[in-house]
């Protein structure tokens, strides 16, 4: 793999606070090996995304013992995440059981970047206790993410209830109409309750990254956003 | 307009207990007007659907002053509508004060079929309270029909809290996304909650005649039914 | 598996009268091991969906040797099904020998909940007379299941001649334009036949979800349905 | 309008044995009216289709006065019919009034080609007495067309029933899933009955030009056709 | 595999005169060997498509060696085909090489009917030179079939050229948008050319139906379709 | 118009801060004015949207002259808008000049709510300075919001350049492909960019809100949302 | 209108060699009006494209005496169009009559940029002959551009017989389903003839443009583009 | 195999200037030999594409020594490329690394037809910088071709930058709305920048042949071109 393959964009973090990040799904072993030698070189860290396992276990073993994988959520931490910092943080709430690989991307990714956030998962509308009895702790948090797949109902629930930030991630769990998550995608856009956004089906590094943009105002000095 | 033009089909009340019904939209004034006359002829009633008020006023004024139009659901009755019988009913529900036309013609529907019914407009889940004060209400009916645009996801809501059988009518309100009615039909579909049925967007006649399938059951002698 | 990773509905059965249900399909061996002890913990039932023969074959012994699983409809039951009870019963129709996995679904679904019912394979319209015959013994069911894939016609012409109710189930057997089931689902939506009610693309659970609501219905006390 | 704005096919009746026909949904009445004066000067005739009322009235008097207009079926004959001829012929079927227009556009298409028809309407398969009754009268026809929109049962039924070719045309006839006509047109196409050709929505000018291809083949020396 | 899972059309070669078939994709090798038994039993053959060579091979040895089986075309014959007869035949023509497969479906299926055909392959309109210098021999035929994927021009060429009833299959073949064989399908179906009817993506089967119905009429006493 | 058509959710402001707001589109004059007039009734302010100029001259004059309409952007406050407040405020940019009704309808939700915003027209990618002069003072924002059509290829360079919160708006404008809005939507959701989230298409009110959810967290005593 | 509404792009020209260009379908009649005087202003020329014609006479009387409009192709010229340069030249094609205004926007677009060209009308496969006899005229130019709607056959014959560059327009001529264009637009996409290359449907601005790119190259010095 | 299976086009080098190319994905193993086997008799070479790394080594060892196969790009070339000529070249852009298997498609075809081009990597537009510092490397080619997946912005921000032609290739890199390269391909096609052509999804060949018939002209004696 010659390095013209790809071009690293080192100046992410200082311009938009992201760390680089890779993802995977359309590259090969050698290619990774070859991005993540290059980060290392350089001294920096590296988020990997949609990395199967099948594909982490095909890496050298030199890069396999020094990376931080979970498999669940298919990440890869090259590098040490940042320290947890701030006060305000995230809610990470599920549907469905089956929203919870989604949910774990965005996990991760906040940690990677320094935030802490809370799970909740399988809390969906057709059972609408298991919401309403932890209304109380979801609002608590500075911003609300939600992965729901199928008819994605749970997000203009939640967004009529509470006044935080929701983003909502559609995931593509089901089947017939609901197979890839267009139908929970088209749902979330629908939605009734003023306010929601939507990112990619099962993008929960997108969803993430958009938590972090508000999280670090939140955090951020607050006389920097002041116009004028 | 020849007679060849349309084919009646009388024997529809006998065999599945509907009145004969005229789907307007696709027909000439004229075309209107002789099946209007033909059925006045044979001595029966007949239901009109999607009369929109300019092709009614188009049809001549021996057939107005003797049908009894309602412009809000584009629905017409020729003929005297069967008295209201039995003792299970329907409830009507909308999401929004936008699906009332399509929840108009499911209760003239009924109504022409001697079946009362209780509208509920306005109740969509983005204000939950709405929903949760009249439970007890929507609870005493036999069937609850739902109509929803946009996300659609009252009626997961109202399948998750009660028992009875929920016929959801996705209606196109909407813009975007929901334009055209594709997205809240394809989250009804893909609704979590247990055994909501799904008709055509924007088919109030078709869940008004699925309810009476039901509600005639209910009302007939029981007996009836008992395979052997 | 930590058991914050499902939240199961207990409330369910008292609420709206059907089992715990859990679809296999997004969940790992492990998270479906983990709810089966949880629920077997509480002493209640569970009934699985969708769990493909190799999924089932990967759950701990302990579990395979006491659950009730069949290939066919991927389905199990964990616990005794609910005794046989009602008077009003169900005909499951298939359109083609295809659609036979999906029909499975529906009768197990019943038969858990308690419900008999009667199958009736491969009598679609193409060959009229294969439906002709048998509709003396359909007419016997106070509620009328199809499930049907490619043009799905058999439920238009069963709807017109039957007055029960009548919930297709679309299937997504067939290649081309049928391939998914988009292509009937949308014909049986369109269908001319008045009161035909649909639900997801092989969604059998659901469609045996809706016919339990009715069949429930069919069987109490009628005086629980009046209003007022 | 100059003459480099169209290039007539004249030699289309010599090559393939149709008309030369004009598609004048795309066009100005200037460029109609240059067309119609070409063929004219030629000494050959024109068949207009998709030719609304409204454009034809703008066409020049002295072209109105010669030209046979159909406004059910919006199309225009220019010069003379072709005699009947043939002892084969077809019959045409609709599903619903509202598929006429449709069908007229074959029934003409197929006159202007010296070809009897026999038109058949409103015969759909919800009330499966109105085809039964009829199904001799059709057996006598070398080639069945049937037009049917929204769920486009009949041509399914039909074809089980009759070994006579079947040249099916969805309409664009109806509502939600069906508005357009691609529901029809799939239901077509995904057909379980063997043998069903189809052509594109609302066309009934390709089905007339289909059956002309196959009762020429018929009303033809027999000999032309055997290989070798 | 009880005999309730398929209701074989026994009446179909004397109803509308095809040899009954069995769509093997969505069957299982048990139900398969069921159906050709009792197919043996009463006597008859069976025409089987879309039977793949690995289900192919698990059927029961005693009904492989007495099946005609043919891995290109999926096609297998139990019972002896109907001989060939009849003086009018088929073309059978392909775009590319990779619509073999399905042109070899439509020639399986003449042929298990009696009927002999042409097959010409990879004359594509990339290429106009290849269709040129056939176009003699391709009118012989007294119906033309043709498969086509991708842009799927080759039909609206031949169909300018030619008198002949023209069948168009789209196939699967190709990759972007003509994954799948939508685009294939839209471009026949909008076809300029007049006339051109057309079938399901890939359905060589429902092809070669629709030419058998049309050269049995060809090939049959001509006074059967007089009418009157 | 009886009240039961409408439940106004007078809550809202108190549960989630947005005012009650009312979509204008799919309601007659009538509804509108018993709208307005219950709310003014109750002594609170309404947002109105989606109305267009027509039927806001449809109402009667003792409402239009007490309502602050734009056309421009549709929307009609009844009651006084919030008075500004905060310090943190939006950016709102459109790619073109055709998408500023959309940015409007931004700009007015906001002021209805009490938030300053700048707007920033027609800069759109394909002449790239007309973004980079103004880099600086976008980055002055606490939030940035884009209305952008056809290929939405603004927001993916403002957020790989721009660290602040970014909320896309895809527009209807456009034509072929982009006519709708779907590319737009499509591309957003797909940005290479992280972090960018998307609400439905010509959707300015539910961007406003989403911004305000963030504002207000801004603007908010931040103890308030760091966890228990 | 105010001048923040609008940002022309006046180092285009130099940039990328294109005048500035409107695109008129979503602004208003004011808006173009401050967009043409602001750039009579700056003493620059700009087309406009998609000015229908009653947007066209809604413009001041000052601004309409000094503008060249021309209502078949909806293009107006603001300022003298350049002169005609260079001696590569462009051949327009298009397949049908109702492609022409498509074609005329080519053609006006090339002009305005001061190249010539020659429009062949009609000319589309169905009727071969029609092609066949003037591609030793299509041949004489440096670059093909087709408009084509429904199957967009043309564009593969051609670019099988010619060696130029060919640029194909889908456009929405056409209804069922040709309408819209997307028919032809996917079996532009997916024609077997290499080389072609397509623009977004209707989009005979962008087709001129990107002949420009071409002929300028040609007709500019070639030592500009060696490499290195 | 036989020789009928395929018709090989061995006047398209003569006719339009490409060496005969063959699809290998729809084709088996033996198809693809005797193809090359029938090339080399006629002693003239074939590029291959799309052959996958497991099909060629299913190919008979005398054939695989013979050509030059490389996997990233699935191209073969049998026979000798032609040598480079020509001093207008090509660059080759990818927004992303994950593009690189189409771009490589690109430059091995324009290779194998005697053209050089410059292949630069994964400079998106989400870290500007990355194309900005490359531009002035860029102009200095005759024509632009980029491969670019998911929102696929790169070639907007190209085109509105550089004069020369530009020719984009939509790949199917991504996942959710992006999976398939359908939004990429929408977007392309709607993109604001003047002058993008677009090719098929992942038409890595197409778009090199498109970049063949412009860089030909351009190496070509340019008296060639000259109309009259």
């Amino acid at each position: 793999v010659s390095g013209s393959e790809f071009t690293l964009d080192f100046d992410r973090p200082a311009r938009i606070g992201f760390a680089e990040a890779v993802y995977a799904a359309g590259k090969t072993p050698q290619q990774l090996a070859a991005i993540l030698d290059a980060a290392a070189e350089r001294g920096g860290g590296l988020l990997v995304t949609r990395l199967d396992e099948d594909k982490f276990l095909l890496l050298p073993e030199r890069l396999r013992v020094r990376i931080d994988y979970d498999a669940a959520s298919r990440t890869a931490f090259s590098g040490e995440p940042q320290p947890i910092t701030g006060e305000a943080s995230a809610a990470v709430l599920t549907a469905g059981t089956s929203d919870l690989p989604v949910a774990r991307e965005v996990v991760r990714t906040l940690r990677y970047h320094g935030q802490a956030s809370a799970l909740m998962a399988d809390i969906g509308v057709a059972g609408l206790w298991r919401l309403m009895r932890r209304l109380d702790e979801i609002r608590r948090h500075a911003v609300i993410i939600i992965a729901a797949g199928m008819d994605a109902a749970l997000p203009s629930v939640v967004a009529g209830l509470i006044a935080a930030p929701v983003i909502a991630v559609p995931t593509s769990v089901g089947y017939g109409v609901a197979a890839g998550g267009r139908a929970a995608l088209d749902a979330l856009l629908a939605s009734c309750a003023p306010g929601i956004t939507v990112v990619n089906i099962d993008n929960g590094y997108g969803a993430a990254c958009a938590a972090l943009r508000l999280l670090r105002m939140l955090n951020a000095d607050p006389s920097r956003h002041s116009p004028g």
